[in-house]
């Protein structure tokens, strides 16, 4: 069957997440969490399902950009796009006119994201599971200093070995993940020692906590926490983009006593250079820098890589180009050597990201050496095969697909502005 | 009077310029030079008009983006905005909210450039010359680690001597400009030629050519336009990001016979690092690398910099956030004695830029050393006050405001899809 796409549908759909303060931290004070939503329609009844991930306002720009992609889309089989889906990559990402509003980044990329995450969707549950050429899907345009699709194969190659194991192994055991629900930057500090007591009690052991609005605070509340898990569990912290180079390596080294793994986002996602000066400044107090939830690109994870100026790729399955993009930057990552710890949360991320981490590791790392997911424990109940996680673990998912497809209860409760849970917050 | 702005409307603008190739390189085949075209509304019946540029498709996104961005806008004050125009621009860049969507790149940002253009024509027909403190509408997060507020005062204090004198000499001789128009990939040799000689008749001195589809065109086209210009005349070569970092280096090896002055876009703009790999790769044959149309603010201009990844800053008037950013990055340049040599053309480049070039030369450089502006002979008849070149410099604009209001009977003819040109061409 060649599955031609008849239809892509985008809606805007938002959770009104910013009444609680989930989500909140030193730069985003009050997200709701969003979704450009794709679904893709088939000649043949199939359907593939897709979003992009967005804060609440501007959510609309994101739709009006999907709708702009999709011209590119209707029409074409699924089998003419994976025949080819570095070309249909690059139609995507390099239209003539289009790409200027990027090229490959911000909304463009983000719509981009959602319109492939649907494509691939479509495509696992088309043949059940997907047997690709990796090396096919990827576009090394850019990135060939640093890695060519030989060098690619023969990584792929290479990690064969082993392979099954790791795959019973992650069936077993599933793939580590730490929370980041305990401690939101606008959470009471009662509630960050209910959430982290109850989080314990589950089994977490890797925790995340929000950072960069007041270094009195974040010393209080590292405190906090370490006191609580204990010197042998780990403990992250993430500033959301809010300082300065220099302002970050003072404000890290002020919490340098709380053994933080990570400092994630201590500066703004373009500074490649920035990060590689705050790196080498922490690397002697044994503090590592986390950055690729807004890193746009594979050019630009390539350049972090050459100039080591991370020591954690966290990469996100909505904000590069799909399974495509990230497929480039696990593979550089590997090369460099650097764990990938990708950033997830939001609405789906988890969903979607648990697909490419379990690739990773089976297929490219073979190794858990340093390495873990994040989680968010909000909205999954919005999800038709929402994520699975036992003893703080990602169990990998049974449902074919790439597991993003939303309840349309869920979708038209929170279709933004005409959903009822909009109409009632007006 | 406060100027309260009661309105910011935004319109869909697009010339059919692709059918006839003009704007045509090695990656944008088939351009239709457009805008989102921006007018503020206030209580006192001023207007601001400005816009940022783009391809042709796409660019209702960024109507879309200005429609979201407009909310926070209207409502404010001129005055209140310029008494702070580092915090409106923050407000802009920074919304809790849509700043997932860039942050500071992309869609979001070049809407944010059109509307803040609008605000500075705004002010700038409020007050018939802006003086304004130059630093206080600078937003220096991120850049701290390269350019202080105290430095940039220091800078311009510096820069005082000699000002008026240079004031006189522009109003006198212009700022010095270079042709693009004679040489776009789709034209052909016999066009290529009819316009370098009427060019050269008309006192042109330095020529760009686009390159980078085929080598041997390349060749062929870089030969002629060598040949009619002669070896004191200046030609620069574009290659609009066709190729990746190797690549670069041996196809222009192969052009270095025709004396380049620089190599504009060899790569990804993204990629600071490969930048400075084509750099000091050409430096031994005197060719420079120039870059920026497509650097997406001042963070990657900023690492641009500090990597010696070019020799020519070309900065961007709709693609930067305004005047505003674009200060950050005439100061950042002179730190680092970089000649600044600004993209023009498109739809109303030239109109905006010429005023940020005169202020770089007045305030800031003092210098003309390797300075010159991009001029593209298309589209201008549609302004309200065009460019004005004589003998090939542009001269200083003697209308107050930003220069890129443009004639409501052209704005009306080229709506889309509704204007009468794209109704025609259906």
């Amino acid at each position: 069957m060649l599955h031609r796409i008849v239809g892509v549908t985008v809606r805007d759909v938002r959770f009104p997440t910013s009444s609680e303060q989930h989500g909140s931290d030193a730069m985003h004070s009050d997200p709701d969490y969003s979704a450009a939503y794709v679904v893709i329609d088939t000649d043949c009844g199939l359907k593939g399902f897709g979003l992009t991930f967005t804060l609440g306002k501007g959510t609309e720009i994101v739709v009006c950009a999907v709708e702009a992609l999709a011209a590119l889309v209707v029409g074409k089989s699924l089998q003419e796009i994976v025949n080819d889906f570095r070309g249909f990559y690059r139609l995507l990402t390099s239209d003539s006119q289009m790409r200027w509003l990027g090229p490959e980044k911000g909304v463009i990329h983000l719509a981009t994201a959602a319109v492939l995450n649907a494509v691939w969707d479509l495509w696992a549950k088309a043949v059940g599971k997907v047997r690709a050429l990796i090396v096919s899907c990827i576009d090394f345009r850019y990135i060939t200093d640093v890695l060519t699709e030989e060098e690619a194969l023969d990584m792929l190659e290479k990690a064969q070995e082993g392979k099954q194991q790791r795959e019973e192994q992650m069936l077993k055991q599933g793939y580590p993940a730490y929370t980041t629900s305990c401690a939101w930057i606008g959470y009471s500090d009662q509630q960050l020692q209910q959430l982290c007591t109850d989080a314990l009690k589950s089994g977490w052991t890797k925790f995340k906590v929000k950072v960069g609005a007041d270094v009195e605070d974040d010393k209080r509340r590292c405190r906090l926490i370490r006191q609580m898990i204990g010197p042998n569990n780990t403990l992250m912290i993430d500033a959301n983009q809010r300082w300065d180079v220099a302002e970050a390596i003072r404000w890290v080294s002020n919490l340098a006593e709380f053994k933080p793994l990570w400092i994630e986002e201590p500066t703004s996602p373009d500074d490649i250079l920035g990060h590689a000066a705050i790196s080498k400044a922490l690397a002697p107090l044994g503090i590592g820098v986390a950055t690729g939830e807004q890193c746009h690109n594979r050019v630009m994870f390539k350049q972090f890589l050459q100039a080591s100026a991370l020591q954690f790729v966290q990469i996100d399955s909505c904000r590069l180009g799909s399974v495509n993009e990230n497929l480039a930057v696990l593979l550089m990552a590997h090369k460099f050597k650097v764990p990938v710890c990708p950033h997830a949360g939001g609405v789906g991320l988890c969903e979607l990201v648990q697909h490419l981490i379990l690739f990773d590791f089976i297929c490219v790392s073979a190794s858990l050496h340093n390495r873990m997911c994040e989680y968010v424990d909000h909205l999954h109940e919005h999800f038709a095969s929402p994520v699975v996680i036992q003893d703080a673990h990602y169990m990998p998912p049974k449902d074919p697909g790439f597991s993003c497809e939303m309840l349309e209860s869920s979708v038209k409760r929170h279709q933004f502005p005409e959903g009822e849970v909009w109409k009632m917050h007006k």
